[in-house]
């Protein structure tokens, strides 16, 4: 089969890398750090975003689209985000090719074709967004605004992986204009909300919300919020963040409205984002040596049923049966394939769909007929059992319902397993060495330590947890005293 | 209010660029050439989207995302097509910026940061798509490969007006792959079926169906079917594209197969696009001197209600049967909007919906209210009438689809009235400069007759229609003998 996988244990980056690939959600292609995303992959996006821009629209949001390039001068116009961003852009600088004088049949870039202003390929959209919003704001009739892009962006990464850190990555941004502070704040814990709850209830990826310290605050924001999810490997990854800008942006590219009272006042941000990097989350929550584990209710396919038979007549019979379980399925909306190519046999088939991820397999023999049952394999516990047909869509239903469960119960075992208290710099480093995960330790609140500790252990605060437990404590660095404890990890 | 468009007769371009930006489809932008799609538009097309995207998939598409950029030498492989597109292509150059020693809080593109091979950005993708089928294609079972990208390109317009011709746009390009020459073009013409079934039964803008003259032929392609719309202004305007490439991708990108007697040959290939043009075209076809008429199937809001109230107890009379006949549209699948927007009178919002071209108002009073019935406003024919509140859900059903109907058929009257027969140069022209439209005439076949005809009168050979009626004849330019009409139109 050519389709064993590196196991976690032997190699966990290899295990992934190989399990992108095999399980035929993504390619490298052929431009540096850039990939291809294969349909399979690509009908797992799908699934995320239509239900994320269900859940945005459901919270007041539209959905409209920006340019792609940024002229260099709007680009520097909000100079920390310009500086944050700078070391990283993909930059169109001609507009023109032409013959090789010297080389028949290749094409050269047209020296007489250089754009006055360069254009910056957007790693983000801030930008572009505000020096358009300027012309679209005057009054506080025209806010709030609440507009969501799905887009590509460009970011000049020198270490990629598939899905985790792309050049050019898929996402959403989220750019909202307030009439007051304390509107943009709701605004940007809100969209933290919405992000939690899509992790947790589709990907079946239990979170941590958090507040990042001013280190590792998005380039331009005032205060950024972030979810934090465990990997099997003990590591964090950073799922989505959402921004609270302040009057930044608006003071950059002067976007004033007049308030009830006539008085000008700037306009207050936010922005959130949650990207194509997201699958390679839910990729190392939930994947197992055999291959991906799919949560049912994002999974490109949900079912998928296999025909097991001898003759023509046999299968003719197994044919029938199966179509009338799909229909049966479809019915319920749930997303079912039979799997009848005749150049494969089931094992190989059987292989191949543990590998892809897909929750429920049905084994359609035909003694089974006989019998009036089938053979459910379930693709997270591995199970396999023999269930009546009376009834059958609803107990996959059901089925699904359970497995979607069980992958998010396992996850949050994992990670309340894999969450320590450190009390001294010894056990924290023991923990990161050890099982690894969050550690939750205290810290004197100082860039300084901050940066010591990330040199020394190679773990950042992940975050601040919201409603955090205030308690007395000393720094595991430094001993200074502390009031809260915050989360630490190594870190995607 | 601010809202008076241009009239049609007054002059045809102005009112077009007015009704985007006022009708709040698309604004333009700080980017040359490029344009912002507003909530409004964007509704617009995440529906024509959705509804497209059904239609692959009904027809065994799947979806994918290729990278944005194509290194040079890739894209210069197929040779014809790099030809094609060179003078149009924005070209990444450098991936980094640093601080201007000069100009504090400036940046400056980094020298040192050159990257070593140009990257284009995608004007089409052919090139990085054919590159990678080369990985996924060996054998016939791995054919036929029919996948389909949503994606924005970038073509550098020296002219450019909204939604028609913008240096970055939105689109699907579908890349197809097959074992036999005979299936690559049962799927080319497929595919222009789907456009053409899509563009009359959603967008209600009848199509022409024909095949391209080598002269206009896709850069790369060995044939181009297009669908062809007209215009009001008697202009015609090509809505949709499906390519037939022969081998030229499969040999300049080296991807053969093995068919089922083990013998290597190259794989046949199609490619088929329709982009946020399309949106162009919809507004010519159907809008008049008062603003946007949309179809009812895809306009982003179908009906609205208008409520038309004196006092607190009156508003919430017509509140609550607003908001109940708003839940039972809804129930039917309606999009519908209560503007109970208490800062703008039922004029102003009369003129404003109107202008966004919304296919059903209800205004909604209190004497109607007591009467058991309300008014209705088509905005395709301008009528008002009043109605029964009894099954009102149900008639605006009904009516939502005659008004689908009526523009459709407006359309089409106004097609045949303007596709005239020309049997010499003089007729030719002097339709060309009248009443404009399609003309039917003959042509003697060479690419130096079309070329002469397209410098001395403006008019290009549009299409010859598939099914065409074979006819004898002379060429109204040569007078040399042709064997039938062609369609000529001065064209968008």
């Amino acid at each position: 089969m050519g389709k064993e996988l590196t196991t976690r244990a032997e190699d966990y980056s290899q295990w992934y890398n190989e399990l992108v690939v095999k399980g035929q959600l993504a390619d490298h292609s052929a431009v540096r750090g850039c990939m291809v995303i294969k349909p399979y992959g690509y009908a797992l996006w799908e699934n995320m975003r239509d239900q994320l821009d269900k859940m945005f629209k459901e919270t007041g949001h539209v959905n409209a689209y920006f340019p792609l390039f940024v002229p260099k001068s709007l680009f520097e116009a909000e100079e920390k985000n310009a500086e944050g961003f700078a070391k990283e852009c993909a930059i169109v600088t001609h507009y023109r090719l032409k013959s090789d004088p010297d080389n028949k049949g290749k094409l050269i870039v047209d020296p007489d074709a250089k754009l006055e202003e360069e254009l910056i390929i957007r790693p983000t959209s801030e930008a572009i967004i505000w020096n358009t919003y300027k012309g679209w704001i005057q009054s506080y009739r025209d806010l709030p605004l609440l507009i969501n892009q799905w887009a590509n962006v460009v970011r000049w990464e020198m270490r990629t992986r598939l899905f985790l850190r792309t050049a050019e990555f898929l996402w959403q941004e989220g750019h909202t204009a307030h009439a007051t502070k304390e509107e943009a704040v709701e605004e940007t814990l809100k969209m933290l909300d919405v992000y939690a709850a899509f992790v947790e209830e589709y990907m079946a990826v239990p979170v941590i919300r958090g507040v990042k310290t001013p280190n590792e605050r998005f380039a331009g924001a005032e205060d950024t919020y972030c979810i934090e999810a465990l990997m099997q490997d003990g590591k964090a990854l950073q799922a989505g963040t959402s921004h609270f800008l302040g009057q930044n942006f608006a003071k950059a590219f002067d976007v004033k409205f007049s308030d009830k009272n006539n008085k000008l006042d700037y306009v207050w941000a936010t922005s959130w984002g949650v990207s194509t990097r997201l699958i390679g989350a839910l990729i190392m929550a939930h994947s197992d040596d055999q291959g991906l584990v799919m949560p049912p209710r994002i999974a490109p396919l949900q079912v998928v049923i296999v025909p097991i038979y001898k003759g023509e007549e046999g299968k003719m019979l197994v044919d029938n049966k199966a179509i009338e379980i799909m229909d049966g399925l479809k019915k319920l909306g749930i997303r079912v394939k039979y799997d009848d190519n005749d150049n494969a046999r089931p094992g190989w088939k059987f292989a191949e769909h543990e590998l892809k991820g897909v929750p429920v397999r049905i084994a359609l023999g035909m003694r089974d007929l006989e019998n009036n049952v089938v053979e459910l394999a379930r693709r997270d516990t591995k199970e396999k059992f023999t269930v009546s047909l009376d009834g059958i869509e609803n107990y996959i239903q059901k089925l699904l319902e359970d497995i979607q469960q069980n992958i998010y119960d396992r996850a949050l075992a994992f990670r309340t397993e894999h969450t320590t208290e450190a009390n001294s710099w010894e056990e924290f480093t023991s923990i990161l060495d050890g099982k690894a995960g969050f550690v939750s330790a205290h810290w004197d609140g100082t860039a300084e330590t901050e940066e010591k500790i990330k040199q020394e252990s190679k773990a950042t605060i992940r975050c601040i947890p919201l409603r955090n437990t205030h308690e007395d404590g000393k720094c595991i660095l430094t001993g200074n005293p502390s009031t809260q404890r915050v989360l630490f990890a190594r870190a995607y």
